[in-house]
């Protein structure tokens, strides 16, 4: 299951204008450019409204915090309903990307002083799936990238290059694997099922606290599911009953294979159809 | 010793075009702003040529390849007289930008087919001392990078928040601590000298190799200086004689202060002082 190519938006907004995808540029000075000095979110719109929307604009205002990005947040705030009507897709199903970077200044690593940062977003049409019924195929290999995970930034080359393995191999994802544990994927969190048990990686520098995780974690509780914050090694994988991915775009999908090994044939295990069921209800809920 | 505040170039080189550089503009589309998919280099021209430019041009090959970029070096090459002249730099003493990203593409993380690589470069005037006679302060820190330091990519989120942290306590640059061992800093390397031995973290995936630490092993091995390629211990600093950093613009550079512990009062040691005039005597090679 490798997803389709995706396309260019028509509208994008860039500190404050809302142009023609195709006019909208960047000084080649952005920090974003030269230095990948900036941070990122995707929010899903789902029946009209921003799923845990308010949980993806705390991050951004975390992750801004942690690198030192003054942000007026709340401006870009107002601005979204801009995007999404300039877009077509006020109260419709779809995917906001947003990009703030330190803004632009002459090359030199530490933080100008008294620059703008840049915004930019962006939405896009997605037909959200009730529930994911596609079965993923993974890789896995070493997790590289640095350790602070934590931080939704934009420096991604390391994700590019662990997507790209993916690919390579025909897979959706690539499990990464630091000090013997499976920590997350390249752009998803990863779950495990063993005798009912759900395990996933503690939150912390070593992987991004992804919305949909931290969904998947109040279902766990709602529901009376153990959890377990454990990392699951690498060499346990073909011991574990079921596994999935969780994201914004992905929601809740099955894992059927992590490289060799095949969790299932055509029915995904009953915790992560479960889960995936309790997941559809919250879209459902005003 | 802070560095002073760079200033833009006059003229900037992208994709084919010499540009006035404040219009010098990319999509925001391109994956050097999305994801900071891209590699970069900087050469010194000295005495009118590149200080061991073929160095540089060889790992910039190296790096395009690592990422799976297909870059027309010889193209990008040939380019360059060009934009020394826009810059009125043609055989003056001054520094070269090259960035190469992946190119311009809808947003997905794997890389896309049959795209452009994005080409930027930039040359501006530069006064290299003879010898930089400047003493750094720097202060040490975690390295919490990823774990492929040797390939010199835009992704630099980590090492612009290391140096920061060096500005943030009126440092020239900080040092970075990984199991335990210095590795290197945020835009250079680093040596240290102990009872007449050269130390410095051995090449690999943990630093960036860069050209003039190679320089620096050359002259030590000509002047028969011996020298170990170990990552010295972090507590291991204060036993150390001497130390310095190395890199393009920085050239060789006597470390005054690791933190709180003093090398020296007024003149760098004996190691460092030998090193930097056999590198003088290299720049005055024709």
């Amino acid at each position: 299951m490798i997803p389709t190519q995706p396309a260019y938006p028509n509208k994008v907004y860039l500190n404050g204008d809302i142009l023609d995808a195709k006019k909208a540029q960047i000084s080649v000075f952005d920090r974003g450019f030269i230095f990948g000095d900036g941070i990122y979110e995707v929010m899903a719109q789902i029946n009209g409204r921003f799923f845990y929307g308010e949980s993806h604009i705390d991050r951004l205002k975390r992750c801004v915090n942690e690198i030192g990005i003054s942000l007026d947040v709340e401006a870009l705030e107002a601005a979204i309903p801009a995007v999404l009507e300039a877009s077509e897709l006020t109260g419709k199903d779809c995917l906001l990307y947003i990009q703030v970077t330190r803004g632009v200044a002459p090359r030199q690593h530490s933080f100008p002083k008294g620059i703008k940062p840049t915004v930019m977003m962006y939405a896009w049409p997605k037909n959200f799936p009730e529930i994911n019924k596609a079965h993923a195929s993974v890789v896995t290999m070493a997790d590289f990238r640095w350790s602070r995970c934590d931080i939704k930034m934009t420096s991604l080359l390391g994700n590019v290059m662990a997507n790209e393995y993916a690919q390579m191999n025909a897979c959706f994802e690539t499990l990464l694997v630091r000090n013997g544990l499976i920590t997350e994927a390249s752009h998803c969190n990863v779950f495990f099922v063993k005798d009912g048990v759900v395990y996933t990686h503690p939150s912390g520098p070593l992987i991004l606290d992804g919305i949909t995780r931290q969904v998947v974690l109040e279902i766990c509780e709602k529901q009376g599911i153990p959890v377990r914050l454990e990392g699951i090694a690498a060499e346990e994988i073909t011991n574990m009953d079921e596994a999935f991915l969780t994201g914004t775009s992905t929601q809740v999908l099955a894992i059927q294979k992590v490289d060799d090994h095949r969790f299932f044939d055509t029915t995904p295990g009953p915790v992560t159809q479960r889960i995936q069921e309790a997941f559809l209800e919250l879209k459902r809920t005003p």
